[in-house]
This record gives C-alpha cells, structure tokens and sequence, in this order.
C-alpha cells in the first residue's frame, strides 16, 4: 500500500481554499498510485484560525466530512484530514478518516500550549483504529505522538502504521523530534509512522515543515526536502519488516 | 556533580581483575573531580560468564558488594557496579549503588534473549531511586531502558538522571538505540540518562561499545570515541536545563 503525505500551506479560514488543495492533493497521490492520503493538523480550517475556529467547527457527520467523502470517493483514496469538529458545545481539534463506506474521528489528547487550550478541549486518550487495504492504522495527532503512552496504545491494538497529522512550529524541539523521536516511535513499536506537518505561515505561527514517513526499523521511508508544500510518499509493507519485528520484540517483552 | 562512565572490557569469570579495573578507574575518575562512576552491565563478573554466573552471584549485602564499597570509600565515589545477585534460589541481573552510607540494589526487570532468560531471574519492574551530592539518579539495566514505561516509571518518581548500565552487543538496533533512543528517553521526560557500555569481546559477545550520555535536552554531553575501554566525563546539572524543561512540559502534560 502506497500512502502519500502532503505537507501544506494551509489557508486560514478559508475551508473552500483547503478542500480545492485537498482534492488536487488527491488527484496526484491517486495517479501516482497511492492508497492512502494524510494531510496535516486542522488543515481544513487552518491552524492558526483562531477565532474563526469554533465558527468553521462542524460535526464529524456534517457538511465538511461529506466533502472529504466525496474527494476520497473521487480518486478511491483513504483520506486522513485535520478539522476543528463540533460536538454540542465542546469544540475538538480531530483528524477525519473516510475511505470507501468507513468513517472515523479522532480527538487530539494532549492539547499544545495555551492556543489549543484556549481554543479546544482536550479528549480522553483513545485507540482510534481504521482499515484500508489490508492494513491497520491507528490515529494521533501532533504533540499525542510526543507521548510514548499514545504510540504503545495503538501498538498494543494491533496497528501497522500510526499517521499523526502535525503542525510543528519552527524551533529546536522540531528539529529533535523529526530527527529522532519519530523514528524511536517507529522502532520501539515495531510500527511504521506517518508524521505530517503544516507548513508556511498563518497568523502568529510558522511551521518547521518537517513530515517524515518512518519505518518499523526506525528508517526514514520519505521526507520533505524543505519547507515548503510536498506531497511524498511511502509504501507501507509490514510484511517487508518481519526481520525487524522478530529482533526486537518490544511488545512481546513489555512487562507492565 | 561531574559523572564519569566506564566503558569496560570486563574479565568473564574474573572478579579479582575487574575490581582492579574497577578501582583504577575510580581513581581516575575521582582525579577528575567526578562524584558517580557508572560502569557496564554484569561488569564484575563477566556478561559472557555464562555457567559461572550461579556461582559468582553473591548477595546484595555479600563480600563484593563491601569491596566495592570499599573502592567507593577510598575515592570518595558513589559507584554504579553491575552484578550477579543471589537471593536464595534465584539469581538476578543487578546493579549495585554504593555511595557513602547509602546502598542499593535494582535488578533488571526486562530480561533480553535466551542467554539472559536462561541465567537471571526477572524481576518485577521496579524505580529504586537513590541520591548523591544533591542529584537524584534512577537505575535501569540495558534492555529495560528501550522500554518508555521503565524510564517514564524513574521520571515520575523525580530522577534528574537515569543511569544504564549495559551490555549492547554489535549490531544495526546497537547502531539505532546509540544514534535515537538514548537521546529520545532523555527528551521525552527531561531528564539525563547515562548509558554505559561493555566493550571487547568475552565468550558468545561483541560489544558496541556505546557509551553515551545524553542531556533533558536531548543533546549528547559525551560518548564513547571507538569500541574500546574509555573513561567519558558529563557534568549532571539540572538548572542548567530549566528553559528545555520549561519547553517541553511532558509530565506535567501527560494524560493516562
């Protein structure tokens, strides 16, 4: 399975802008073969939307997920894309999963900072699993993947790959996590890991464009090469690394 | 407080030898003003002792564990020494902490590969957290500080630094945890942690030789230059990484 990951400029609270990106997006992973399509944090209504944010929230059955659908249906694509989702009065920072007739919603955790507290309620952690072509995914987004807690969750679930949508602002911190945390991610759990970052600027902040695809042995499958929009890819093969997984048993190990 | 780690090529079998080599290296190491030695796993009686370690394992309290008390008297040292423990019938992978009046004992929970399994006892997880010159230092033994849970279990418990005695032998997940993950489990919970390789060859084993001592902030304060025996020096203090700690708030931030 072949899954692309588009680092993009996102538009701030302009979500017909972000949808037209998200359906070009679509249109050149499908062509080129891929099966899956993760796209960054809250890239439907832009990160940096501040207060705009609560305004453009929808429910994860509402207007916006049905236009997701209808991208993914289009090019027969599973699609991984960040939103600001309603529930009632709570406002979530989510990622949406549609593939074929399957839709999912993961709620962010681990909220970064006082913007996201501001502007977000945190969930309780969860293991949000969904199926595409053979494969098991778990979802995770920015600052969740940070946490090993989050990663082991989805392992001890069963997943191949954890794609976490990501807006990773410019800084040291950014540097260390796409240089060595991702990958330990990967190899401590014997799983591959999709990290996929905003990029540009938007209101107060600018992000390191870092996305980075990484392999159950802690290789880097695929990165951007700078910061500015990309859309990479990378197959995810588990059966590629059965070698890794029985050297380093880390989930058979574990004792809690 | 200055650390010192010893990279030892360790006598199997040959205790008489490796509390020399013990003793010239504290020698060394409190010369250079350090007040913690760390050396590598099992380094007393050999990691590839294989039929001996039975009957090499002494008690915590046993006549070894004075001699290097003794070592750690005459240099004015706290000493982090792995060994082979007898507790009646079992026999377990331990480290010992000598250190003024203070001693302890923490033995490895996460037990790696036939040769271990066959030899130790594992025991059940455990944070034994001791304190020199100020510091407080957390114990692990190799395999268990590749587990998030162990070293997250010593940072909760309020370690500034978690030391690693191990025996990693030659090889491309070597290579990776030398390179990622020491410096990832020092990040993710800010905290240094000090990792101590065996080098050389005894029995089955080729060693690394792997020393490296990483920063909260991730970066490495030392490491090892080749394969062969070294005496590498990190200064441990935690103020000097305030603003890291202030940045990456993770245990304030983390949600079970």
């Amino acid at each position: 399975m072949l899954l692309a990951a588009l680092q993009m400029q996102s538009s701030p609270s302009d979500v017909a802008a972000n949808l037209d990106r998200l359906d070009r997006a679509a249109a050149e992973a499908a062509a080129n073969g891929a099966g899956i399509l993760v796209t960054p944090e809250l890239c439907l209504v832009g990160y940096g939307a501040g207060p705009d944010l609560p305004l453009l929230a929808e429910p994860a059955d509402g207007p916006l997920a049905d236009r997701v659908a209808a991208v993914a249906g289009r090019h027969s694509l599973g699609i991984v894309a960040g939103f600001a989702e309603r529930d009632g009065d709570a406002v979530y920072n989510s990622a949406l999963w549609v593939g074929g007739d399957s839709r999912a919603v993961y709620r962010k955790s681990h909220l970064y900072g006082p913007y996201e507290r501001h502007w977000f309620r945190a969930a309780s952690p969860s293991a949000v699993v969904v199926r595409q072509g053979g494969l098991t995914l778990g979802l995770l987004i920015c600052y969740d993947v940070e946490f090993p807690e989050n990663v082991r969750r989805l392992a001890k679930a069963g997943v191949d790959a954890v794609v976490v949508p990501t807006a990773l602002p410019i800084g040291a911190s950014a540097d260390f996590i796409a240089a060595h945390m991702i990958a330990v991610r990967a190899f401590e759990n014997q799983v591959f890991v999709a990290y996929v970052d905003n990029c540009g600027r938007d209101g107060d902040f600018a992000y390191a464009g870092l996305t980075r695809i990484a392999a159950p042995d802690g290789t880097i499958l695929a990165a951007s090469r700078d910061r500015g929009e990309a859309l990479v890819f990378a197959r995810i093969e588990p059966e590629a690394y059965a070698r890794s997984r029985a050297e380093n048993t880390y989930l058979a190990d574990l004792r809690d």
